[in-house]
């Protein structure tokens, strides 16, 4: 308490109200000022206020009475107002070594296009910039949303991110220190976040399930790589130096192995991660008998982790071993996590996720062994749209708070 | 944003603002208004409610110009406003399973009294109320202080606390549901808060080192067991089942041991605890020549484990060989903290952090070989006093809560 100072102003109230009747009006879609007064627990002149600062920005539209043409009748006639979902758009966008995704959105957060771009191989830094501002256009064609129409643009993408500039990336050679912020503020002229893609992850399945800012949710990648995204009470842990939630890099073993360097896999990542797995799976085919061999061969991806999982789902014997011991290294280095921050909700997505039930529950019952109280686990609904559609909420948040500042309000008083 | 729902009126930018300015006059002890005016950014206007709204309640008092004994001069006065530390005292109370401690400080957290209790073997659950009663008032009468003078105490424990109640607390046999609560309050007529000891220490060290609200800060307790209080942005992480920061519970090898019950010392604290670390020095000594194996051999509590810290620190080759083992293991468990949550600083305590300079350059070294970024760490300056002041600043917190809604302000509107 004794760190106020000068950042509690009648600006902040007026700021708090607004974004509570928004929050409000957009999820109602129509409102009347006392659906407002009852939801928000404002009265009616602060209401009121908050409508009129809305208005002005645009955010939302008050509609005349239709019952009577817009005449006015006597009496208080009943003002609805309408979320104004199309006065603006927003992009989210996933960079990743393998692909990118472009998501557009109206300000309600309604999907209007979703465009994908798979590259073989590993992309180079130097064309990524100009293959996600390609894709970004085409992701508005595909909209039907004009450029100028873009309130904001949220990036997500792997590596060390502080303050829009990525620091580090080492999956995609050539990539910190890259220029896509500019490039992308230069052709859409509206403001660029950049941040780390599991930050974008957990901030995605938050606003999925409609969470609060109570609690605490982590979202695991698993992937080739491992990396946490964590949100405690309604703000991205990001640590000191930006570098939280590495639990890719967990060596648990006694002694540990060499130096680590992010130039490298992690030592978890390197026992648990996609690549991990399938040579796992590919040794063990090779000495027993089991229908998973044939599916191994088959496959043009080598980290296509999904014919073991489908197999296991299928009750092949030696595909249910691999998951075990795929799950028992996984929970190993998931166990730390339940033990430091007893989560609410731990969500696991990326590319091993889609292994579906029969994964969750071997993972869950592992962790279990290693946990004082029940871990809460669950695989992500969002499937690989999640950090694009993190991206988007993250630019959501700046459209806000650049609305509220036009209107003279802000949070920092 | 959406969440913000009735809790924003002028009672709670009134609220801000009293804290504010009391703030500021307890770090001064004595100032202006336009000091306060300065340090708050608040207008005059504001500070002047906000030192009546002080004053009413008994903690400033506005000081007469002394110049001129108190007669009016023409112009403004530059009126002067003292806190008055002496309105009111706190008691911060530690419960362990072999000692009780009480502190009592003023309003302004100037220690009073500290008085300590240690037993032979293990408390009772029964007798330890009892016990707590009359160390409370032991200290109050060191202190010299009225038992109606008492605004709030704060009491720590071992153990799982919720709501304010001791739900588990598997090291003090029979103190889980414990009436201290009810006991206390009956005594001394006031508010008295209970929560988890490592909680209350890692409160204690953001004020003893005058941290604010931002980043975070880990206390993790090296004792007979091991156990850390997080502080994240300014608010204890006490996690989902009040269960968080258990990370004496760790088990990081590949085929975890027994299932893990609070009912016995976790995986973590059984090989890198007071305990296994006196067994560890034990073997060694009994094999190798030093000066060590006497100074074992002296000493009367089998888990006094200083001896091999202070031969360590004189040079002793086989002392250091048990200083570096000891870290190595304690280092493994807490790399995961760091990896995880990145922090700011990790403050280490309990009886094993007294192992000084020697012991925290080996951890340090032992922690940097498993982490991203060099890990920042020190030993506690607070000793074993961290836990009962941690209860003086949970009791100071519930005061000024207390005195700013007697005052028809509050936090939640």
């Amino acid at each position: 308490m004794e760190d106020t100072s000068s950042g509690s102003g009648p600006h902040v109230l007026r700021w708090l109200n607004a974004s509570a009747v928004l929050g409000v009006v957009r999820a109602a879609d129509q409102a009347t000022l006392s659906d407002l007064m009852e939801a928000t627990g404002l009265t009616r002149p602060t209401v009121a206020q908050a409508v009129a600062t809305l208005e002005r920005a645009g955010w939302i539209e008050i509609l005349r009475n239709e019952a009577d043409g817009g005449a006015r009748r006597i009496g208080r006639p009943a003002q609805r107002v309408r979320f104004r979902a199309e006065a603006g758009h927003l992009v989210g966008v996933d960079v990743g070594p393998h692909k990118t995704m472009a998501i557009v959105t109206d300000l309600a957060g309604t999907v209007l296009a979703q465009v994908r771009h798979e590259i073989d191989g590993v992309h180079q830094g130097g064309e990524l910039a100009t293959d996600v501002l390609a894709l970004t256009e085409s992701a508005l064609g595909e909209a039907g949303v004009a450029p100028e129409s873009v309130a904001a643009i949220g990036v997500g993408t792997p590596g060390v991110v502080a303050d829009g500039e990525v620091l580090m990336a080492p999956s995609i050679p050539g990539w910190a220190g890259n220029r896509l912020g500019a490039d992308l503020t230069t052709r859409f002229d509206c403001p660029v976040l950049i941040d780390n893609d599991v930050n974008l992850a957990v901030l995605a399945e938050n606003w999925h399930r409609r969470g609060g800012p109570e609690g605490t949710l982590a979202f695991v990648h698993w992937g080739a790589r491992l990396g946490a995204g964590l949100l405690i009470g309604g703000r991205l842990h990001r640590g000191h130096a930006a570098s939280a939630g590495e639990i890719g890099f967990l060596d648990l073993d006694e002694e540990p192995r060499e130096r680590l360097s992010t130039d490298r896999m992690g030592p978890l990542e390197s026992i648990a991660g996609a690549e991990a797995i399938a040579a796992l799976a590919e040794s063990v085919v090779r000495r027993r008998r089991t229908p998973l061999r044939e599916l191994l061969a088959a496959r043009t991806d080598p980290l296509d982790v999904s014919p073991i999982f489908h197999c296991a789902a299928e009750g092949d014997p030696v595909a249910l071993s691999i998951v075990d011991t795929v799950a028992a290294r996984f929970a190993r280095g998931l166990a730390p996590l339940f033990l430091l921050l007893d989560p609410d909700l731990v969500i696991i997505g990326g590319g091993v996720s889609r292994g579906g039930p029969v994964l969750l529950d071997a993972v869950e019952r592992h962790v279990r062994r290693r946990t004082l109280v029940p871990p809460r686990l669950e695989m992500s609904e969002l499937g690989d749209a999640a950090v694009a559609l993190g991206g988007v909420r993250l630019a959501l948040d700046r459209t806000e708070e650049t609305l509220f500042s036009a209107a003279g309000l802000s949070a920092e008083g």
